[in-house]
């Protein structure tokens, strides 16, 4: 367990972290650091836990001998994994990932909202709004809902069981691939299969979510050759790029193997501009908001870890350098 | 109790219902009458159980002495209380409204698009799109989540709650206003309050939600007065245009105590061409398809009423023509 902890360094570009991070926590001698300060490794090192980007607490990482452990603002986690496949880094204490319900919450109404939006034509209703119609005509009337939808979604941590949640309860039937079909089942879904099945989420789900984090298990798990087995499928993507190339989701698409496409992620960002993507009527593009950083989020969730420490000795989401998440 | 229905007429222009509902029923004897053919009445007759859009049974009710019971197409129930309250219908036997989780997700999903459309302005990323631009700026990278908002749902009924369910699981803080405070509260509701209490939630929401049905106490609800206690609140109204008049709407969004209004249902449908809403930029219409009587969901809800009826002797959702809902 050891003593509370009493001094925190923050070295993050997250918008507003550290204003929120001080009145979140009134009680400890918080120190905002600037990255590359000639004075930030010193610093780093007084604070007994570190809040930070992952891209600035790189450098300075194998340095910290006597932090008690790390904070990250980011839940991605592939830059500190290569970076220690390359023995570029061996950190001394644990880090943590930023995850939990921040990002189940908004990247699942991001789904929910762009799923819906594209069922029910939003961009129609504002034309007709435009004219001063009322157009019941197409999909503003005739739609699909989420609750006539059996929906996979690809992973099956917290994101994707909460995804589950949200979905579920809008009346879908859901699908979920694991890694291992888990102990205690969550009743959100109705139907686990395990990578090897993959392609009987493909052939009986009418929406495809991935929030797969970008592993080498993941690399091209999707491709032209499984995603035929889709039947008109709806497929988002607010994990990582990776999962499938874009030559291989433009096939799906032009075949169409897949109704649509609602993207947030992608191999290269931003997206190039020659990528046959931003063309495509059928394809939804934003740039990697869904589930943002926002600072509130970060220091409420850097508080719980806290507490957890202070009171428990333990912290959530800490990474697993060796099993690669 | 009595012994098991066995013969239901249909009397609905609801798209593709006889079909949905005698797949659904194949061992009942399902007999679709045309509205307003010579026989129609007689047809009517002869059934045990009618299934009839309000505005169509409406002219037959009267007459109908030996039939068991009565499922209605529609959730409200205007029209016939008013048919009531003139004494023009008299009915012999109980009627029960469409309602259920059918028109809770919809609509559910209806507002989740919306609210986060509006917060995170999609069409600003529609716009970004046509041009090949990865655009981060505006509400687009910064914007307001669910998670973020005290919600105000007006209405404590099947809608509200479900509502509230799937908000709340979203990370929302959710206000809810009752007729009665139920003896069982809902895990989903933070704060109930009574109709007299309803300035509190105007003090306190982000964002107010109206699935409030069309009925004396309702109508007006919402003016120019008590909409001055918002602060720049978003407002989405989904249950019946009648909550507030077109004046005192225009008002509360040009004086700033709406941030902006989503509105389904409006007191003149079709909205007329020359309705101020139109035009306004922060105004989203949509022509009353949030909660849309869908053939497959009226047939599941028809077949659940039937099965209680035949195993219980009771029904689900018996309109209460002496309350007036």
């Amino acid at each position: 367990m050891g003593s509370r902890i009493k001094s925190v360094a923050v070295l993050s570009e997250v918008p507003n972290i550290f204003a929120c991070v001080t009145k979140l926590l009134p009680a400890i001698n918080v120190q905002e650091i600037t990255p590359g300060s000639n004075d930030a490794l010193s610093q780093l090192q007084k604070a007994e836990v570190i809040l930070a980007d992952f891209d600035k607490i790189s450098n300075y990482i194998n340095q910290l001998k006597e932090t008690k452990w790390i904070q990250g603002t980011w839940a991605g986690v592939e830059l500190l994994l290569r970076q220690y496949a390359k023995n570029q880094i061996r950190p001394s204490c644990p880090i943590a990932r930023f995850s939990g319900n921040h990002f189940g919450t908004i990247m699942s109404e991001y789904v929910v909202a762009h799923v819906t939006s594209f069922e029910r034509d939003f961009p129609a209703t504002w034309e007709a709004q435009k004219e001063k119609k009322w157009n019941l005509c197409g999909k503003i009337r005739d739609y699909r809902a989420i609750r006539d939808m059996e929906v996979g979604i690809l992973g099956g941590g917290q994101i994707g069981l909460h995804m589950a949640g949200v979905l579920k309860m809008l009346g879908a039937r859901i699908w979920c691939l694991v890694r291992t079909i888990p102990d205690t089942k969550s009743s959100s879904v109705d139907e686990y299969r395990l990578t090897n099945q993959l392609d009987e989420i493909l052939t009986n789900c009418d929406l495809l979510v991935n929030v797969l984090p970008k592993t080498p298990a993941t690399r091209g798990l999707l491709n032209s050759d499984n995603l035929s087995k889709c039947r008109n499928t709806l497929f988002v993507n607010v994990g990582r790029g990776s999962i499938v190339s874009e030559a291989d989701l433009v096939e799906a698409l032009e075949k169409r193997y897949l109704r649509g496409a609602i993207l947030d992620v992608f191999n290269a960002e931003p997206l190039p501009s020659d990528s046959q993507l931003w063309e495509l009527p059928q394809v939804v593009i934003t740039p990697h908001v869904a589930g943002l950083t926002r600072a509130q989020d970060v220091a409420s969730h850097f508080k719980q870890n806290l507490d957890l420490w202070n009171n428990e000795g333990r912290l959530m989401n800490v990474i697993d350098f060796e099993r690669g998440y």
